[in-house]
């Protein structure tokens, strides 16, 4: 799961997260290969990966994460420690939880944020706003019952998915490409980032959130197109040369969309 | 709106959201007041005050939210300016938005978050998760469409409340409960705080809706009180007593309930 580049300045980054999806575990994923940094996605890395996953993060009677750390509600996780030589991590690491709270950590310690406040609270409310559409597309696939199937929720999943394609995308998709209209306004980006003139978290997020969104609906998103030529266009294909991304998503560990967050329902899609 | 203390050392907090209902403005209010920090919640503090915040925050072609700053997808906002004696504040204020993201940079600013950086993640993954409830809550009532009456969509709703109640409410009382747990057989907190030895955003924001689902869902969450004595009780009561809560509770400032996040429909709660 490793970039082949050093690593010397760098701790130990293990991700805990389901295997096999991209699911929320992707936003993390992209942040270190974006920055080519290495980290261990311990669930994919090994057959008993999970097993370590599951012991740190979803046992429901868990007073801790391990190492002193609080328990976690939900993976993904991230564990951070001095990993000696490619070792165990057992001495003081840090375990973070929640998408966003790893990604504000990530972006300053992998410099996929700007280096003035103003601009770190500003990647980090896109970051927060495209995760909200994330979960609003789960949503559209489990609308009255999150543990049960889409099969038993199909008839809501149509309304809901209806609301979501009609009402919520568009209002996301405008407020996205504001923002990067308002970047290349101020002088950054040059309308290809959304925060400042190079790739950070909020590129690399609502990039994500696009892709999954193509994957989901293709029909909706096609359409969609004429009026975010440039977001859906230009901003998201070049997204994907940037820093380590390209590497990656021509590699096997870009996992395929499968029956995680995004899933491809042609009822749901625009008809 | 604004608190007597002085406030010398501090900037202009002009809070943007909507007026008459607590909602998501209410968990950055409760940063403020627990602090004891004046802010002014534009919206309630004069009868044009909303023009402001929509003007700001909910015009769908705003490229921009005010002094370069870049658009707001969603109310609230905060604005933080130098306010030279009370007076405007159109030189180079800062607009932040997304509630976490608020939160986060409050946190450290009014001394609500701790001083080492794995207890301010600490603090902040509850916070996200807390927030996470909320939205969750907010489902209950609106699972298919966010801008129909809950009337059109009372039958999914029915679907949706029930399991919000017996799922969800459960899984995050029992991590609420066992971060307090944690806290406490590590040295800190005495069972009363989540997140170290004094109150912190994770305690208001947590506060905030357990508060909302006593308002909710009442028959829910009394029989769940046999489940969680101490997260429903002692914590959940002392919480009130802290800082300027307490004081602030009892005042006209602290909004009712109405029809926002947290609405109390008989039907949706425990039968």
């Amino acid at each position: 799961m490793s970039q082949p580049s050093s690593a010397t300045k760098h701790p130990l980054y293990e991700l805990l997260y389901h295997p096999s999806i991209p699911g929320r575990g992707e936003f993390i994923r992209l942040a270190f290969e974006a920055a080519s940094i290495p980290y261990t996605d311990i669930a994919n890395a090994s057959p008993e990966g999970y097993a370590t996953v599951q012991h740190l993060c979803t046992n429901p009677q868990n007073l801790e994460s391990g190492d002193g750390n609080p328990p976690v509600f939900s993976p993904p996780a991230l564990r951070i420690s001095s990993g000696a030589a490619g070792g165990g991590s057992s001495d003081g690491a840090l375990i973070l939880s929640q998408t966003p709270n790893i990604l504000w950590y990530l972006g300053e310690k992998l410099g996929l944020a700007p280096g003035d406040e103003a601009g770190r609270y500003h990647v980090q409310q896109v970051v927060l706003t495209a995760l909200d559409l994330n979960n609003e597309v789960h949503d559209t696939h489990h609308p009255v019952a999150v543990m049960k199937y889409y099969e038993e929720q199909k008839e809501e999943a149509l309304k809901k998915a209806q609301d979501v394609r009609e009402n919520r995308i568009p209002k996301y998709l405008s407020y996205f490409d504001r923002v990067r209209r308002h970047n290349e306004q101020s002088g950054g980006g040059q309308g290809r980032y959304l925060v400042g003139g190079k790739l950070t978290l909020a590129d690399n997020t609502v990039w994500q959130v696009l892709d999954g969104l193509f994957f989901a609906f293709p029909k909706e998103m096609e359409a969609r197109k004429k009026e975010f030529p440039e977001l859906l266009g230009a901003f998201y294909d070049g997204v994907k040369q940037e820093g380590g991304l390209k590497v990656y998503l021509g590699s096997k560990r870009r996992l395929p969309y499968s029956m995680g967050v995004f899933r491809h329902y042609p009822e749901l899609d625009r008809q």
